[in-house]
């Protein structure tokens, strides 16, 4: 039977790796890579750094192939991305018939595949396609999420409360979740922490391109960085032709403990 | 100055170490090893293990030290934990004063640093009262949520939708979040699950020793699978004398999508 091994790499820092993905890789007949376009090449080229640092199996191929973009005619933006997941899971299928009934595949996920991440899905449904069964294995990776609390040297949580992980796009639309006083954005291209009513009610530890060469990191209150943050961010985007940002709120109702003096 | 280094070493796995936790692990003058007493020595002995496994560097040193208990006379849980964290604090001054003025220390934490450990909290304090200001840096570790999910081999999200991290205590009490369909229930010593009102209404993927040699996984409908969890939890435990578990509830109001067949 085909094995897909989709294993998570870190959030661009080849040092994220771990021991576990490291001894993964080089169990693979296989890699599949995907092309994104020029926009994104440092996530390509990310990927095939990260196979040549670390595969000294001289077996294991390098299979590229390109990935497909979504559909800007699709009006509805559930099927456009389920119409997107199926053409991926048509290319899985491909690639895989290509390789041997016993061909151990691997799949190098930004992250880690749970997280914001559609891999699992695709594979789902190109399982539902294949005509041969295949057998799925994870290896978990550092986060976003972990690289911007390793940043700013913090915790997710106070103690014994709870957090959520969000988008944006939850954010602009339903306000701060309720039933938490600690959130984590991501996924958001608009800077939603804009549309919050009350900005001096919160505080902001926000970066970009987190564990790559070029990290920004940004806290303090909100209403005080919001500027400072939107700025950066364009100018980074404009430099860089591309960013990838994520950050943590939390609502505070006592004024907040001085911190321990951090490494920069 | 002296530095403090504050490395998640993932849960259980030696294999989920990163190349970048190794890589701080060889740069430290010490590493600091809490020891917990008899009944938790399973971890104890895996930081032991992670040195030895991971530390080649002659010069790193293994300073041991015995963890104070919680005061189980301080009625107020919130006091009971800032008093014996108060009491770590003390510890850490105290082994900081023994090291060289630029030391550069580790402390191995289970998981990562920023969820649900009180590390980084703990050297605020220690921060606040010692005589010598110290940096700390943290690196980032694969958590217990990462290792459920990639055992299960499921995301954690459903697409572009939120989740919640939250604790037994909080589920007992509060009841399922409000405003998510999934809730990443973590620090639950009591299977605060058959507590829910409705059961037939959740999925539930369960996972105890993730990433260890005696690794348990259990996933169903919730409904149907609470006994089995509740009693695989008592044996698991009555025979290692400790257990670790963690899981996720998924809310759902489709019937769910059969999923791709899974690598034991």
């Amino acid at each position: 039977m085909r094995r897909v091994v989709v294993i998570g790499i870190g959030t661009g820092n080849p040092q994220h790796m771990t021991v576990q993905a490291i001894d993964a890789l080089n169990r693979l007949d296989a890699v599949f890579i995907p092309r994104k376009g020029e926009s994104k090449a440092d996530l390509a080229e990310l990927r095939r750094e990260i196979c040549r640092r670390f595969i000294s199996n001289s077996a294991t191929r390098l299979v590229e192939f390109d990935l497909p973009a979504r559909d800007p005619h699709e009006p509805t933006y559930g099927k456009r991305v389920t119409d997107w997941h199926e053409g991926i899971a048509d290319i899985y299928c491909n690639l895989l018939s290509n390789e041997g009934e016993d061909a151990v595949i691997g799949l190098l996920v930004w992250g880690d595949p749970a997280l914001y991440d559609s891999t699992l899905r695709i594979l789902d449904n190109a399982a539902a396609k294949f005509d041969f069964p295949f057998e799925t294995k994870v290896i978990p990776g550092i986060t976003s999420v972990q690289a911007l609390a390793a940043s700013h040297a913090i915790p997710l949580n106070d103690i014994g409360a709870p957090f959520v992980v969000t988008t944006g796009r939850r954010l602009r639309e339903g306000g701060f979740p309720v039933g938490v006083d600690t959130a984590l954005v991501m996924l958001d291209g608009e800077c939603s922490f804009t549309t919050l009513k009350d900005a001096t009610h919160y505080d902001i530890w926000w970066g970009a391109y987190l564990g790559m060469e070029n990290e920004i990191t940004l806290a303090g209150p909100l209403d005080r960085m919001t500027s400072a943050i939107v700025t950066k961010r364009q100018q980074a985007r404009a430099r860089h032709g591309w960013i990838m940002d994520i950050y943590l709120l939390r609502r505070h109702r006592a004024p907040r403990v001085p911190e321990a003096q951090r490494m920069p």
